[in-house]
């Protein structure tokens, strides 16, 4: 386990292929300076590791789990199981069916166990929602997604600055 | 609006007949003793309120806000652009297409406006969720949802009890 | 749990509602003489349960599990996590989306942890499956399966035979 | 914002990396003669800018709105929510989906707000569908369609012309 | 053919079984008090007459053409090939497969022949849209489109003066 | 089988239950006065019997054959690997993914073995589309394709001389 | 029109880079010496080249249409609604999604109006099935059907004697 | 025929080109030390081969067959047909629709005759459910299952170990 002391947010991906995907939500989460740590952890080939580290993620001081996984994505799913923390799941576009597998196997969970899920790849949205989620008893946090929020808007305004040189350059093609 | 006083969690939807859908999620936060408020906002019928809703719902004291809603789901997508709380999205079965347009319209968000996708018509699962986001800053609630959890377990052994007379059932059909 | 003594073949299934579905699996097996045992178990609300089930189906003398579920059907994907033996997947149409979300996430499993999946709702074939798996040791069975197979032949002559009526009885509407 | 003076047609898009399609819908209004203007408006990352813009939008002189979004493509139902002008969605093929969530999140609105969808991608059609709805009360551009339709018909006849030679270079192949 | 005399937008649908559909677009006409002509006429089954309408449809004196068709919906395309007119599109799900054959058979028109599509059986929104494009030259439909837009905001808000009474009926059920 | 004596199309049916669907076949094919047989024969149940079939169709007689079948639909596909009559498939919607199982399985065949697929439950068609191949060599019969091509334009005629009355009806709900 | 005299099938195509695909009709009707000739022509930008085609295809000696055509592919339904000829339909993977909007554009027609559609790109299967319909009036065509499937299962005992070899390539890498 | 002697599982595929596919299982059969063969046969271009190969199966001593097809794949059917052995289809992602078409045409199978499907391109799966068949009379196999099992978990292992490299890589670009 790769993990920051005093972890906050859990970062679980099914392979270390998933990587290239998942590394948005360590970056954002680092934006936000807050705690996280990275496992590679398979709900098929390590269920006994997926079941340990769901079920001990409350006691270990975690708040919410971010699962990436594709295919039949049961990571997420499984990690719900065995925890009362939300877990947050991320489909990965893994197989030629480009995410939609992976979309229907996390979003579409039984009453009693949800799953909270974001876009097909959306690594950054999963860390994005984990800060809302610690935002919720966190003035300060709330207080940089706000910060967030504004800078998202003032790069709209930006690009439209930008516009016309991008709009020349179309033209010229 | 229908709202209890300090209400913790917002459940709107986009029209009254989702009511026979929706109404699981004030079946459940009741369960879990979660002051909530109820209300009817359209995101395309009626933008101003919508709007409004989103954007002074933190200072309201809300603390989750749960969309319901069918079609072009644009409803939890929209509150999340004005708010910085977690928007949890119900996709409802509204249309031809079974709430696969609404689980699309509402789970494949942009990078920056996450939105916590359930499963269609999973309005139950959306309470729950809410329940959990709460629960990270209230230890009394992870208790309360630890309970649920175990009681989900037990059902499942009363039904096991119970397997033997549904079999002779099926066996006499 | 609801067994015949020295049960060959297990069938779970997620709920007690998945017995309209999961029954054809019962009187398949009990027409071929093998016997199996009955399970309520969900890999969600009680994954404890599925994962004892599943790490200790061989040792208790399993030689194949059924596993029927709906919506994110991840059962027998759990199952399969933890046990060596052949693990079906029967995907059951309990959502909006008719199944196409319990196939997929039965189906799509990643490399190294199989699960033979079946049609949607296709509890009959997944029993004939179990059974042919058996009789790859055993050669009474294989025999039985011979006489299946030419019976299902004969059936089809026999509804040839009956079809002038039909045909006059559809021409008659 | 980059307007030619006194625009009919507002051409938004919901980032800039969208131009690379949307810049069919600026050169075929510009093959018309049509004044247009383009902005970068993303409902989830700028909704002020959004609303906004729609609801100025006919004083300012606009008399057709053009959206390209990909995604959950809510830019073209926000924007008719808040204004009576026609407003053409163009679905962008931005996700591994391919633009099937673009084009359910655009075409399956509610009852009361229209959205005139066109094909994923098709930004040439969305500015073709806005001078036809100019055209209804501008004589002038009707001749021009006229014109424009015979020309198609004429591109059909010249690539007859050319199609010996392309059979023959698809022969030697 | 059943025209009001003086007709500014043409009702075309495919068979008259989809007047259960299509009569929505008739009465969303009269609300607004636009004079309208309703068609059966099949793209397939009578290509001469759709044909000839489209091609006569602009000197008769229509502004807008409205094409409600199932299964493969060619008829909207058929007519946009054959006049310069905005034809819009109204998928009904007709066959098994929900209205998605429709949907893409309307919806996916090559470049130079646009469709306007709106959502599947959404005939109240093609006439909106409708009035829509004759208000962009018509100053009092302009304000009668305001008026309705608000009415709507009012029934959102009549809605939630009647919510209390829904949820204490879905409390009781 | 049944059969009338010198059939010149043989439509098969994977199931009884099939002749729901398949008897409009049956229908059309009388109207046509075309020389028909019917029979039962699965691909998968009975294999010698299919393969029987299609070997020996041409030299007794048979100039088409149509074969209607659900779910993974092989009929068709099994039979036009052992003729070389056009073989037409009626894709069933048999199963809850409402026939785009039986689609897909139908029409995507590979490379040197076409199946001329209609539409799912298209049993009327595939028979119209066997007298179309038929009347490539036979005179009368395409003149009685004309005729049957103008009573369904005249049937158009009349169902719109019937349109008042309908709207009237429509109107009074 | 690129015809060789009195062709027999006649190839018809969307747009110039169709060819691409359409060539192995092309190529495929060589094989079998059938007199052909290829057209482009679109259904939407050239309504009455489609229409003429068609209506005179039959007295222009024509036997069978083969019609190739992407996205919303009317082509196909605008010919056989105006000829009696058997119309093929090659559905052409030509937008994002992959041919599924032409496949369902091509299969789905209505009662009375039958396509006769082939895999998506499927050129060579269009030729086959075209030759399958002429020679069902033509021995000697059946006869080089005969050879030509013959031919194919050849093949595959040809590749199974090259297997050895590919199997040690595969080994190796 | 590509075969050790006393094969126990028989890899059939559709055509050479699926081998880049295919050749996991041979892989993985290798590693597990289980006798096999390797036969190219199609099911529509081969049929009298692939019936008379399902037909010797089991007298020839195999035990399982893997069928690897691509678009309509009925080669796995067709083989479940004409044995009581236990067939495992691999739905090869051979045409535009990225392997769907292939995944239904596999495991939608009719009552009676079932295919065990792995996911789309899974033939490593393939070979390991085949292996798992194997080990249910084959005390030794299960062995090297559970074998195969630890190292999959001790595989997650190791990769943890190296995640710090990786993480420490993905934050450099």
């Amino acid at each position: 386990m790769y993990d920051s002391e005093s972890a906050l947010v859990g970062i679980v991906m099914g392979s270390d292929s998933d990587i290239a995907f998942m590394y948005q939500a360590v970056d954002t989460l680092k934006e936000f300076g807050i705690p996280y740590e990275v496992t590679i952890c398979s709900a098929h080939r390590s269920p006994d590791r997926a079941s340990i580290y769901a079920s001990s993620a409350s006691e270990r001081g975690l708040k919410v789990i971010i699962c990436g996984a594709g295919m039949a994505a049961h990571l997420a799913g499984v990690m719900a199981a065995s925890t009362i923390l939300p877990v947050i799941a991320v489909p990965l576009s893994a197989s030629p069916l480009a995410g939609l597998d992976s979309l229907l196997s996390s979003v579409q969970m039984p009453p009693g166990v949800p799953v909270a899920t974001v876009a097909i790849n959306g690594a950054r949205n999963a860390a994005v929602l984990a800060v809302q989620i610690l935002a919720v008893a966190d003035h300060d946090l709330a207080t940089s997604l706000i910060d967030f929020k504004e800078k998202m808007a003032e790069g709209i305004d930006a690009k439209n600055r930008n516009l016309p040189s991008l709009l020349d350059a179309a033209a010229k093609k």
